[in-house]
């Protein structure tokens, strides 16, 4: 039996690492000091500036968790309404970015799609040091790129953005010219909410990385959206579905389980290198899930107990809980979301995150550049072409 | 004074990391194992896969130095044109890709160009894990957006690639439409050898990290692209020749010098975290910009002379030498490149690195993820958007 991991970054307490041995893969090293959110995986909390994700995921939007994220406090009513206004006036599609969607095949997938237009937006549109405003003017378009992508591939043109939407308002009526629907809103602000920065994941790394050369912010965003396209780390959360699709029935969940866990089959949706306990995004996102979908939710919640217990008497010793992923793909699938937007859908939260960091590399910048270790010959005695 | 240091990245010997404590910016240590290439930065040495880059850049072409970084060996005469002929085959620029390219402003930066065109070309033809088949692909392509935007924002039509002409000929012909001199293909070959692959420098790096997610190729050149674009590793060769400009004239260099040493002006070229000695790629480029433009040379090698002498007066203990951006400005611009063409050209060159290094990375994978020191409040009491 494989696991898929998401996120699958060994985030410890960061007093362990000082002087451990280098595990590979940069375990258990401080690359950065971050004031920005903070995961802890044993005790399975995870918070943003000091806030816990369930109070923020329970009442705030996403855009008072960008402003948190940016300017390290939540906004008083004026503040929320400032940053609300810079959000809205930025959303703008510049026709030259629209025909750089029209050229793509409509078989490209929009991970590609929206790396591709947010690197030609920054070509025209990017000049200058990592600003607050760029992160906003960035932020407010990927909603804006995925979504005439996602139009353009149906033979339909992109839309014009409501000016009186929020974030995931706008972003659900720009994918379908409907007004969206309360709860749909509702739901997927919470998943933004829930998604917009995760320690130092591998993607936010890369920005930070990027940054950390003195480039520019949609260089190093676009550096990001590559490293979250990685199926070990922005996972692939259709799989979820594909696999719930697969049990079927309720009926078919035990016996398919077992037979997952004892001949090698994939179980989509469980496991993560940093939580120890649940992590504290599935809780929510279940919750969601269950009033979004009710009748899916009964075959999820089973095949999730169903899996965790089996694990635990099939595997004993490794236990494991539901990942983000699990419940994510039941969420976004509720408001009407195609499984190859999922993953862009993350980056549409996460980019709040990423350019969090990206402001926080530059303001104390060092070059993040570490060391290899070189395993090959030395001194190879040279031949000339002629005597190879 | 400030001094501009391209790839100031600190290559100890891998031997000296292990309990050394985190000086942040990941200095000292080692993210991977690599038997590419190795800097030792005491020594002055460089050296690709067990040969030294001095012969290397005297006697081998580009393709001859890819091959090594690919297959691990140099080629023989049939392995070499084996790989010539593969190439050759993939020099073909798809239409949407020159579509995407006419879209962008003709006052975008060419790295700019260069990065959205990779992630449109990556979205139409790449699938599936990294191979060595999409490294010659993406490699064989360099070249060609490049070319292709340099004659889209001078009014010109792209061109066709001549297929009787090496990567570096090929490269001239389709900036200038001009069967190329041979002391440019030379000159030009030569660069591409020397500046093929360095260690771990940050955009080999930003290529791992995202290849280290199970992304795919040029999802990670894309990042890479980013990283090198940044002034603290791609440098700003460029502003070598405003420099030389500024200075103007053997007679001007010691007042100048003298000058921007003493108060604080910025002297472009000097100096590099790595080397503790001379970068053994200036030693060479010293050579080729010697012979390709004599007299433009007087004036660089006086500037360069009385730079160190006068670094050692006026600095006494801070040992600095010219780094490879020095030279390479002279020899870049000696075989008709433009200013802002150096970094992208350089891009040209270490794509080859950058695909051999994922190709490295993917086939040992562990997902890179370092960890940050949380900085920031803890257990913040929420209060509601009401009563803020």
């Amino acid at each position: 039996m494989s696991m898929t991991m998401p996120e699958t970054n060994p985030q410890k307490e960061p007093t362990a690492q000082a002087a451990k041995p280098n595990k590979g893969g940069l375990e258990g090293i401080v690359a950065a000091t971050t004031a920005i959110s903070k995961v802890e995986g044993t005790a399975g909390h995870l918070i943003y500036h000091g806030y816990n994700i369930h109070d923020l995921a329970r009442t705030t939007t996403f855009e008072e968790v960008a402003h948190l994220l940016w300017f390290g406090h939540l906004p008083n009513q004026h503040e929320l309404a400032e940053l609300k206004a810079k959000l809205v006036a930025e959303r703008t599609l510049p026709a030259p970015v629209v025909e750089v969607l029209r050229s793509l095949p409509k078989t490209a997938e929009p991970m590609d799609a929206l790396r591709t237009a947010t690197s030609a937006w920054g070509a025209m549109a990017i000049k200058g040091k990592p600003s607050i405003e760029q992160a906003i003017a960035v932020t407010a378009r990927f909603p804006l790129f995925l979504a005439a992508f996602q139009r353009l591939r149906n033979g339909l043109e992109p839309l014009e953005s409501q000016l009186d939407l929020d974030y995931a308002g706008n972003y659900l009526y720009l994918l379908t010219g409907q007004k969206p629907k309360e709860e749909h809103v509702r739901g997927l602000n919470a998943y933004l909410v829930l998604l917009a920065d995760h320690g130092m994941n591998a993607s936010t790394f890369t920005a930070r990385v990027v940054a950390s050369t003195e480039s520019d912010i949609v260089s190093s965003v676009v550096a990001a959206l590559g490293a979250l396209k990685g199926p070990l780390h922005g996972g692939a959360p259709s799989k979820v579905l594909d696999m719930l699709h697969e049990i079927g029935t309720v009926q078919n969940a035990e016996p398919w389980i077992r037979d997952a866990i004892t001949h090698g089959g994939r179980l989509m949706g469980f496991g993560h290198r940093v939580y120890k306990t649940e992590d504290p995004r599935a809780e929510e996102l279940r919750e969601m899930a269950r009033v979004a979908d009710p009748q899916g939710f009964v075959l999820s919640r089973r095949v999730e107990e169903l899996a965790i217990s089996l694990l635990d008497e099939l595997k004993p010793g490794r236990r494991l809980y539901t990942n983000v992923e699990f419940y994510s793909a039941a969420l976004l699938s509720s408001v009407g979301l195609s499984g190859d937007l999922f993953t862009p859908t993350f980056a549409v939260s996460r980019v709040a995150g990423w350019t969090a960091h990206i402001l926080e590399q530059v303001q104390n910048n060092r070059l993040i550049r570490p060391e290899a270790d070189y395993t090959g010959p030395m001194d190879t005695h040279f031949v000339s072409l002629n005597e190879r």
